[in-house]
C-alpha cells in the first residue's frame, strides 16, 4: 500500500485517517491523495490476481478481503466507424459498477473498527453495500425513497439490510441517512465517501490493461463517482508513467437533473424530468464542482438526454446482447448522438461502462418497451 | 475447426451434418465426436480470446459470432479443509451457464441456413436462446409452462421471443415445442441438441486453464447438459494430453426428480417433490443413460436433496457473495453433506459451477427466506 493523505476538496486541509470522516467542517467532501513516489504502474500490479486486489498497492486500505470484484470483460463494437469498448460492469456480484466502491469502503470501515454502515440509495449502491456488509459481518442500514420499486427493496432485505423507507425525494432520503449516524455506525454513502472513488478508479486501471489508452470516456453522471473514479484512475496512470494523454471525458445527464452538464455548456429543451434513468436522478450532488473541473480539464463536455431518446438505445443494447438498466442507455444514446454529429470522429476509441444489470428490473424494462 | 462426426448415442449410426437433426430414427439423441488427430490442447487454443472463441478449434461450427460468452471467474474457498472452486457461470450475458450451449447451437443453426429456432424451457435455457436469437436476427419460439413465473415470461418477451404458454407439466411443454417444428424453424431444445453440449464443454476447458485439474466436480442434474458437457470437456482434455486423470463427477438431483441418482445407487426418503429447484425438475431426461454411464465411468456418485436441505445453503452462498438461484444451492448442499460425511476428504479440490443468477427471481428468493 502506497502512503496517502485524506484532504478536503474544498479548503485543502488535511484530515485524520484513523477515523471515518466523510465531510469536512467547511462542508467539503474529502479526497484521497496517494504518494506515488515516482513508481511505475507495471511494477506495482499483482499480476496473478484477476480482481480489484490486483491493484492493492494503489488502494488506501491495509487488507482487501478475498471477494471477487472487478476485472469485468470488455466487448468491442464498431459504431459509425468508432471503436466502442463496452465495459460490462454489470456482470458483477452485486450487478453494478458500485460493487467496486462498496468493496473498498467496507474494507476501510472494517480496518477502522466500525461495526455498522449506513447508506442512502434507491438501488445499486444499496445493493452493493448490503452485499459487502453481509460478506463482512457488518450491520447495514439502507435508507430508500418510499417510491422505490418493491423488487429492489426485496433484494436489499434478502441481503439482510435494515431497509428504512423515507417519504420524500432523494435529498430527504439523504438527510435521514445522515441523521442515523450513531456510535459504531457510520454514513458511507457514495455521494461523499472518498474511499468509494478509490474503488471506482480501478475501472480505469483495468480498461488500460485490457485495451490501452482511449480517446473518449462516456459516462452517466448522478453523484459522479464513476466519472471521478475514472478521472482519478487515468490521472494516476499518467503519473505512474503508463499513459501519456488523458482521455476526454463526456458527462451524460438526464432531463431534470442536468446541472453539471448545463455548467459545462450543454443546452437542451427538456420536456419532462427523467423517470427512466433513476440511477442518475440526483438534483445537487455534493461533488458537483469537482466533476465540472475534471471534465473541463480533459477537454470533455456534457450531454443531456431525454427519456424518449434513451428508449431505442436501450433496446439496441439488448440487441447487442446487453440486458442493462436504462441509466446505462443514457451514455449509449449520447455516444450515438456525438458520433452522428461528427463530434466523435471515425477511428476514435471510446470506453463506455455499462453500469447496471437489467435483470434487477425486468418488469420496468417491459413497461418501457421499444423493442 | 477439427473434423467431426454426428453419431447416434443409441445405435451408433452416423448422421448427416448438413441439416439440423436432433433425434435419430431409433429414438436416440446425437453426439458430436471430434477427430482430435493426436493434437495437443495448448497448441489449438486462441490465447488472445477471453471468451468461448478461445476454443473455436474444438467447436464444430465454422464461424462463432463475436459475442462475449464464457471465461467466467472462479472463486476459491476452503470448506472443511476442501478447496472449493466456485465457477461463476451466472455472471454471463443471459445470467446462466446455458449461454454457452445456446451460443454454439444458434451459431450452428445459422451456418445451416436456419431462420427460426424453437425451444422448450421454463427459465434459463429460454432466456439464453432468446438472447442469442435476438443477437443473430433469428425468430425464437419459446414454449413455457403456464405456471412459470411472470417475471421470467416478461424477460423472454423483452428479448423478443414469441412466448407460448402450455397448460400441463414440463413434458407437455416439450411435446408442444416439438410439434411446432416447421419449414425453416427447428427444435433446438437442450434436452436433445448435441451442439448445446459442445458449448457446455468449454466450461471444463476454462476451469482447467484457470485452476488445473480437480478431484471432484459437483453439478445439479436436470436434463444433464452441464454434466455431459463437463464430462466431454474433461475427456477431450485427457485425449489432448492436457489432463491425466478424470475428476469424479457427483450428480445432484432434487426430490421428485431423482431417477438418475437412484440408478446410481442414491437412496433418500423424500417428503415432497421439489418446488425450489425448478431448473432441474425434469422427470425423464432423454440422455439419462448417457448421464448414468458418464458418472459411473468417473467413479462418481449421485446425491438427492430435499428442499428443506437447500434453504440454508442458498443463504450461505449469499453470505459468500453469490446471489444465485436455488438450483445452484442443490450442488452446494450436496457438497457440504459429502464433506461432512467424509466422502470428500480435506485436501481435495472441487469444481462447483454456480449455474444461474438470483437477480432473475428475487421475489421467489425472498419467499424462501432462511437468512
Amino acid at each position: 500500500m502506497l502512503p496517502f493523505k485524506v484532504v478536503c476538496c474544498n479548503c485543502g486541509k488535511e484530515a485524520r485517517k484513523d477515523e471515518w470522516l466523510w465531510r469536512d467542517d467547511c462542508g467539503g467532501a474529502f479526497d484521497i491523495v496517494l504518494d506515488l513516489q515516482g513508481r511505475k504502474f507495471a511494477e506495482l500490479i499483482q499480476a496473478k490476481e484477476e480482481s480489484i486486489r490486483r491493484y492493492a498497492q494503489f488502494i488506501p486500505v491495509k487488507e482487501l478481503p478475498s471477494v471477487h470484484h472487478g476485472w469485468t470483460p470488455i466487448v468491442k463494437k464498431s459504431i459509425g466507424g468508432v471503436e466502442v469498448n463496452f465495459k460490462l460492469e454489470y456482470l458483477s456480484l452485486g450487478g453494478s459498477f458500485k460493487d467496486r466502491g462498496a468493496y473498498v469502503s467496507v474494507a476501510k470501515a472494517k480496518e477502522l473498527g466500525i461495526g455498522g454502515i449506513i447508506v442512502d440509495s434507491s438501488g445499486n449502491a444499496g445493493i452493493s453495500f448490503s452485499l459487502m456488509g453481509l460478506l463482512s459481518g457488518m450491520s447495514v442500514d439502507v435508507f430508500v425513497p418510499k417510491y422505490a420499486p418493491e423488487g429492489k427493496k426485496n433484494l436489499l432485505r434478502l441481503l439482510q439490510a435494515n431497509v428504512h423507507e423515507v417519504n420524500g425525494d432523494r435529498m430527504d432520503v439523504n438527510r435521514e441517512a445522515v441523521k442515523a449516524e450513531r456510535e459504531g455506525s457510520v454514513y458511507v454513502g457514495h455521494w461523499w465517501n472518498p474511499y468509494f472513488i478509490e474503488g471506482e478508479k480501478t475501472m480505469a486501471y483495468e480498461a488500460y490493461e485490457q485495451i490501452g489508452n482511449v480517446d473518449y470516456v462516456v459516462v452517466p453522471v448522478g453523484s459522479g463517482t464513476i466519472l471521478l473514479g475514472l478521472y482519478k484512475g487515468y490521472q494516476e496512470l499518467m503519473e505512474l508513467g503508463a499513459l501519456h494523454e488523458m482521455p476526454r471525458i463526456i458527462a451524460v445527464q438526464a432531463c431534470g437533473y442536468s446541472g453539471i452538464c448545463q455548467e459545462l455548456g450543454a443546452r437542451k429543451e427538456c420536456v419532462t424530468k427523467t423517470k427512466l434513468a433513476d440511477g442518475i436522478a440526483i438534483t445537487d450532488p455534493p461533488r458537483r464542482k469537482q466533476i465540472v473541473k475534471a471534465v473541463k480539464r480533459t477537454g470533455g463536455y456534457g450531454i443531456i438526454v431525454e427519456d424518449e431518446e434513451i428508449k431505442e438505445p436501450l433496446a439496441e443494447l439488448r440487441r447487442l446482447g446487453f440486458i442493462v438498466e436504462p441509466t446505462s442507455a443514457t451514455a449509449y444514446a449520447a455516444l450515438e448522438q456525438l458520433v452522428k454529429a461528427g463530434f466523435i470522429k471515425p477511428g476514435s476509441k471510446v470506453l463506455l461502462p455499462l453500469t447496471g444489470s437489467g435483470l434487477k428490473l425486468v418488469d420496468e424494462l417491459v413497461q418501457i418497451g421499444a423493442n
